[in-house]
């Protein structure tokens, strides 16, 4: 295991509503210095949830959304931050029944993702929600999502929609799929 | 399909060397106004591409990488910038050739994905990098990278590496085991 470079200074660079952006200047165990930048997300998040909704022991409930980043709707699963103190389950399930209309019975906490780890501090869990039952919780969305179930035995199909780029909800269908044994 | 907001205003509220921060004020078709942030990357950048270096049929290479994001060492998959006008194979040529010291006799672009396209305009391109050959380029990394080998055959033992997290590199693993049917 190497030894971890140690950080010399720290400086935030630019901030803004939502982001801020550190310039980080590090020392390798070999001794070459160098500055890098990381983004970290503005107070008040502590990451967030993603969420595969599973009904029926197969169809998988995924929403159609409007991207700001991509400047175009995405095919992706439910997702939101989780708030400080707030226990990622507790925000999950609140995502679900915003985005997608529906409560869980169970809720399993799968694994921790990143996005880019190499200049964003972010983290994402991974969640399965199963047991689904009808409650439609008012959020914040400027519009309602549309809901598009789709079977899990066939997500070859979904990931040759066009609509479907996000990289963490294709990580999760897949290993969802793999945890069901579909 | 849903009609697109649109954009009344869009400004760069922060920047820095690497990333830009932009408002952008949308209203939804349903007359709904919001203003949300997007980052998008500085320019001179065209996005990125994450290679699946394949040996043998069936060991794949993975790094061991400093990571300021996370500002620990992740395991992963090799990475790199696409720089303006350069075509993404060229860029994944070069970089598994800096990170990895292979180079290989067929490379194919996969598909495009997202990280968090909700606030990140950032695409990466996944390549497979097939029948490698040793062909170290010296590279602009600060330290050597470790290359880690793994069956593929195992990509369950290799998910349960607490270093790696990153959603790119689990999706484009799961995308090649599917592709190549191991």
């Amino acid at each position: 295991m190497p030894h971890k470079p140690k950080t010399l200074q720290r400086r935030v660079v630019a901030r803004s509503r939502l982001f801020q952006v550190e310039a980080v200047s590090l020392r390798f165990a070999n001794g070459v210095e160098v500055e890098y930048e990381r983004l970290t997300p503005g107070t008040g998040s502590a990451g967030a949830v993603l969420i595969v909704p599973v009904l029926d022991d197969d169809t998988v409930l995924l929403v159609r959304e409007y991207a700001a980043g991509t400047d175009r709707y995405e095919l992706g699963l439910p997702k939101g931050r989780v708030e400080h103190g707030e226990e990622p389950l507790a925000a999950a399930a609140r995502e679900l029944r915003e985005e997608v209309g529906y409560a869980a019975r169970r809720l399993t906490l799968l694994r921790r993702v990143t996005l880019a780890p190499g200049y964003l501090s972010h983290q994402t869990q991974l969640v399965l929600a199963e047991e689904l039952y009808p409650a439609y919780l008012e959020g914040d969305e400027p519009e309602a999502l549309e809901v598009v179930p789709w079977p899990l035995s066939d997500l070859q199909g979904l990931l040759a929609c066009e609509e479907l780029t996000e990289a963490r909800s294709i990580a999760a269908l897949f290993i969802v799929r793999e945890h069901l044994e579909i």
